[in-house]
């Protein structure tokens, strides 16, 4: 099953999809059309946003960076989600954005000091990120900073969320990243330095990871810079397609 | 004015302090005997939590680091705040938890692209924060990271928040940690390396802050071991003081 976050009637609804996707099925069991949808990032509100730089073995041999022990897992703001076909703009002061396609793990169940091996468990869903980077942010040490990671509507989320039982193996999914219909990222999930389920182990044997919170777990290789007037597709197998429109942003 | 957030009734509610601080008024008139609340962290939900590494001049030099540029500016989870009086688990896993006051900045009106002259304006008022840290999990260069800063119930926040029209300058408030009684930080926010001012202008320079989020706005100088059973109390002036009690951490 699928869920999409929409505005509907001036507010924030849950809706389902419906057959091939065509349509949504909402709480009372009305249905809207998809091509209509104004879709919203598919986030609970209040939930934590973990992310994580450098967990890609590929990405990381692309950057001239290594993998981090412990893994470099930082916290986004909500400031920072748009939903399918939103428009994020291009920062004024940023030459080197580029976008990353990252698949999302949505925890379902509270999580503290789980094992790897039972960490499934505790995910609801999956969706997908397109994680914009501001790259020239960036130090000689990576660090995602604030001008880097969390600027305003840098991060489409969406289209929806896939049920957990849809995709029973996490680490053998392709995803892949157009511009303007030009393939610049192509990789695969089994290509994590940390698994899923590694994941959700290391960040819930310090803290208590909550339903809704969200995981978004690296990109592959594939730096591509991008420019107000692109569109952008993040893909990911078993998922679906997440669309972003980056403008110009106004500098007034 | 003074703005507590309790459990009363089962339920979280905003109060005002009245007279000398012994009651609590709630929205209804009725009042509530500050001695028995039931305090919760002064936060409003959804809000994103701000923190800063190295901002005090004295004690970046204790540590024998460099204060950063851009600042070292992270985002803490709500799974790490936890009210005045309220109990902190001591890490099993951490030999050097330390206990750092902080003044926080609460935002009152969105703020994006904002000046310094302007950005007290977008401030509601000032509470304290004990932001915690497990310091044998920093790295070589000085990272805030998961093990580090962002534990369940390792930053108490509170006990209120006081208006900011009661602290017209920010930079000049001296603050202290007490240990058991005994004083283990002594400074003064005048020895900031941004002032709350200049830390709003830069992140509202590419994000827009909201009403309700949080700056901890980082620690000055005194680094103390903490352990289970300590009393630890971190006071600023005009604002109040924010005790806490340490004790060991389940580790079933």
């Amino acid at each position: 099953m699928k869920r999409a976050r929409i505005l509907h009637g001036g507010a924030p609804v849950w809706a389902e999809l419906v057959g091939d996707g065509g349509a949504l099925r909402l709480p009372g069991g009305a249905t809207v059309d998809a091509a209509t949808a104004q879709w919203l990032p598919p986030v609970t509100p209040g939930a934590t946003i973990f992310a994580l730089g450098l967990n890609y073995a590929d990405h990381n041999k692309e950057l001239g960076f290594q993998s981090k022990e412990p893994p470099l897992i930082f916290l986004k703001g909500p400031n920072t989600l748009t939903g399918h076909e939103g428009t994020t703009p291009r920062p004024a002061d940023g030459n080197q954005m580029h976008p990353e396609c990252e698949l999302v793990a949505v925890i379902g169940k509270p999580a503290r000091k789980v094992s790897a091996e039972r960490a499934l468990d505790h995910v609801a869903g999956y969706t997908i990120a397109c994680d914009y980077a501001i790259r020239e942010y960036l130090e000689n040490y990576y660090r995602p900073n604030a001008r880097v990671k969390n600027r305003d509507w840098t991060t489409p989320l969406g289209p929806w969320i896939v049920d957990a039982a849809d995709i029973p193996d996490p680490q053998a999914q392709a995803l892949r990243t157009t511009v303007n219909g030009q393939v610049v990222q192509d990789g695969s999930t089994a290509d994590m330095v940390m698994s899923v389920a590694e994941l959700i182990a290391y960040l819930s044997s310090t803290m208590t990871l909550m339903p809704g919170d969200l995981i978004l777990t690296g990109t592959p290789q594939g730096v591509h810079f991008c420019a107000a007037g692109d569109r952008v597709v993040c893909e990911i197998e078993g998922i679906g397609a997440l669309a972003n429109h980056l403008v110009a942003e106004a500098t007034a």
